[in-house]
């Protein structure tokens, strides 16, 4: 299985058991999340901005207007740590301290570089609708001239990264398990509720099948 | 209400109008969520790394052990950005450009202070138990001494931040409104599963309620 090589900022330095290195692994995960968090140094100052993101084969997109703060500081090639995170379950122990939680994270390592090439641009665009609704794209009007300038889009290589899951249920110390305390995993996912509709949809259109989203 | 003033780095630059800089906001955000994004820089790179955390009145505290990367950077006193998002709901409009999504995140800047008094640091994880699951301190196993040296806690000062919120239904462009199209709102809401018992607890013990979780 293709794996990454561990740099030394990308190497899991806390529970290492709990790190994976294969990109099968890592692109689940970013395939399966809606949000990242992305984080940049503008000034001296760490920024935390989360954003959505897709991505198509060893490439991660993120876009945004022009003038943010993200945008100004990532096209001049700042250095970024992008991560996302899956909540997977709440792990409920005997002693407080061995509490913890079920999850999956992703952090990337990479320079972000301005999409410029009109082809990469639309066919990032096409990723980001596409990564929340597959079939979506194709139903929709396609952006405009004047959309496609007012947006940036930014590439990041999918070339430095690390997972970290933890899974199962919680490590007891062995005297706690005498006590009469409930203790397991209560697992958590994201759910959709009923579509509402912005009230001027034409009539004889069908409602959006939320059996289309992932994890619907 | 009590208002955060905005400084140079918590002023939202992107869409102003989604900015929110009351207390009351910020604290319901971070209330409500379970995992933050904690970045901070070291060596010049910047790392995003997930974690839990938990606000007692005007602080916020997150834990780790001491050998970390990140409480090692931390403890020796250097800025922080903190960030909560909760993802609301899928925005899909008749254009690509104007899909989006419905989320309330809130960013915290400060730097961050190693918790030495032992009474605060007990407070801190209780607050961690209890921001899981209201009740649940009081119920298991209270920490060790060794336990208490083995976590580091690190509390960041909620004086400087602020929240962005979008809400409702998406904005087409007029023109669009007469394609044939779904558009609205599609809602996201974290759900708990069935709770899985690990196999160890006592006959006659309980099952968990989940009821008792925020959001349950």
């Amino acid at each position: 299985m293709d794996a990454y090589t561990p740099s030394e900022r990308s190497q899991v330095r806390r529970l290492p058991k709990r790190a994976a290195y294969d990109r099968e692994q890592v692109y689940s995960i970013l395939d399966e999340g809606y949000v990242c968090h992305v984080g940049f140094v503008a000034g001296g100052q760490p920024y935390v901005i989360p954003t959505g993101y897709a991505r198509a084969g060893d490439r991660l997109y993120i876009h945004g207007s022009p003038a943010s703060r993200m945008l100004r500081a990532l096209e001049q090639g700042a250095e970024v740590s992008l991560t996302v995170t899956l909540l997977d379950g709440f792990v409920l122990a005997r002693s407080a301290f061995h509490h913890s939680m079920n999850y999956r994270s992703v952090v990337v390592f990479a320079k972000a570089r301005l999409v410029t090439d009109p082809a990469e641009k639309l066919e990032a665009l096409r990723a980001f609708t596409e990564h929340v609704l597959p079939g979506r794209w194709a139903e929709v009007r396609q952006p405009s001239e004047r959309e496609l300038n007012a947006t940036s889009v930014l590439v990041l290589p999918l070339d430095e990264a690390s997972a970290k899951v933890r899974t199962g249920p919680p490590v007891d110390d062995e005297p706690d398990y005498s006590l009469p305390v409930w203790a397991g995993v209560v697992p958590v996912r994201m759910e959709l509720g009923e579509p509402v509709a912005d009230g001027r949809v034409l009539p004889g259109v069908a409602v959006i099948d939320t059996g289309r989203f992932r994890r619907g």
